[in-house]
């Protein structure tokens, strides 16, 4: 379930009066920014910015870039886009780092639907004139065998029905233990099934590989911490098996780095605030004995705080 | 351009009467069935089966099924079905023979254009419960290279624009020619190249490629004649350079060989008669001095034959 507290009564043009307000003048009214966008859901958002464009010829987010800064700005702006609109700019965003931040290029192809994942993939080829696979494939300075995988999830269409063929999930079970005792951890069988076989499927195949061995796929493929492809091949597992416990552990990550992962810890709330970040709250709690928000609060300060608190659901303001 | 005659004033029901007539009684009057269904264009056959079944709640194509064997029945059924459905089902017979038809995976997924791939994708997971790329993923008795080429070609959702990078062209002509010349065939940045790039960024490519090196990509490809898999990168080149001329040569072969390939036939003929196979039959007379229809009246017989004519534009029925 989702966190924000959206308003019911709403114009898109008042929304886009008062926000235009907030940035004239001298200084910014951020407050003013996030009593509005932090309480309006996706479609609201959409007309608002359609409004703002009617009314001001000007695109909303390109004004929101001008009168707004770092972790606040990056944070708003991708709240106020369209999901697969964000998500491709969260893609490239990890396509262009120095050293390529796999983890959003898995959570964007594990996580989602296949045909959200299209939606992203089609978003991405408009943005940027090139396919989302072909930047991923052509990524250099990225281990080999990452960017196999990588290319590999990114270009999956996967059935998403909940048919399951158990002989397939038993065999399939066995062929990924075997891969994993011999350490052919890049064996293409392994990478095979991981991303071209279904969600249900996989998830069937993973719970045989546990009643047959009696450790879970992911303990078996604990390897050296620092070797990044195990941790990759763990993440691609994480986020189909149980995507809400796999975002609780990036937010417990996020917040427990030395000075905060800001990047991460506002992909993961403006991504899920809308979906199912009251069950995420939920599992960091009973994992770290805090509530979310009061990590939160506790690690980041004033407008930015303010803004996520809001997609958290915990803030005064209810507008 | 398309070679069907389409009639313009058409009645579903009165068609799907005339159909059911054409079934009833001792035998079935094909010459019937193929004077309307080889004169419809694919809306047009979408509505007689919607009428077909809402009047006589079965299922047109069932009841072709039941009613015509042989090579007219493949055709008549594949004519029938919904362009994106009807090619799922090609790629499934292709999966399913024993030795697998890996030129039918490659034409589906290097002549289509993006949207329309993922159209069939689409209607392969629907109709058979598994993704495309799971099937040809785990199809066992095909070679591991041959296989791992199939399994991206199916996968790319490429970009779809006008765009082209010069450099890119020019860096991926020399790599794609070292691979070569080093007998690299399976590279990865070899298959990365001509699975991920958009068609005319490929285009331009294999054009630089000419420009330095003097000779087409695909001849330097022409390594022994019995190895599949130079076969299967060749078919891939040319499937993205020039559909036209690649069917030409595929409809050449399979009217040359020995007791004609009619699934070939049929597959061309069927999925190009609404679409470029005016352009395909000039090539076909220009390079082996013969019409395409004279040639397929030649090679085939009975209704099969009168039927592939009409699709092709050559018969006397013009209903």
């Amino acid at each position: 379930m989702a966190t924000l507290n959206s308003t019911k009564d709403f114009s898109p043009v008042e929304d886009a009066e008062n926000i235009k307000k907030a940035c004239l003048g001298w200084g910014t009214d951020e407050k003013a920014i996030i009593s509005i966008l932090g309480h309006r859901n996706s479609f609201q958002r959409k007309l608002i910015r359609l409004a703002y464009e009617e009314i001001y010829q000007e695109d909303l987010i390109t004004q929101l870039k001008s009168e707004l800064s770092g972790d606040l700005e990056r944070a708003i702006c991708l709240w106020t886009l369209e999901p697969a609109d964000r998500d491709a700019v969260l893609a490239n965003e990890a396509l262009r780092k120095p050293i390529l931040d796999y983890r959003v290029i898995i959570e964007i192809s594990c996580v989602k639907s296949p045909e959200d994942l299209l939606a992203t993939k089609r978003a991405y080829r408009f943005r940027y004139k090139h396919s989302l696979e072909e930047d991923v494939a052509s990524r250099s300075h990225t281990s080999r065998d990452i960017r196999k995988l990588l290319v590999a999830v990114v270009s999956a269409y996967r059935y998403d029905g909940a048919e399951i063929d158990d002989k397939v999930a038993h065999l399939e079970a066995e062929i990924l233990h075997g891969d994993i005792s011999e350490k052919a951890f890049n064996n293409e069988e392994l990478i095979r099934i991981l991303t071209t076989r279904s969600k249900s499927q996989l998830k069937a195949t993973f719970n045989r590989y546990k009643d047959i061995h009696g450790t879970s796929i992911t303990k078996d493929l604990l390897g050296d911490p620092a070797d990044e492809y195990f941790a990759a091949l763990r993440m691609v597992i994480r986020c189909i098996r149980d995507p809400k416990k796999y975002f609780a552990k990036i937010l417990r990550c996020a917040i427990n780095t030395k000075g905060t992962d800001e990047d991460a810890l506002s992909r993961v709330i403006v991504t899920r605030a809308e979906k199912d970040l009251k069950e995420i709250k939920e599992l960091y709690m009973k994992r770290n004995n805090i509530a979310l928000d009061a990590a939160v609060g506790r690690d980041t300060s004033g407008d930015y705080k303010a803004f996520l608190l809001a997609l958290l659901g915990d803030d005064e303001i209810n507008n």
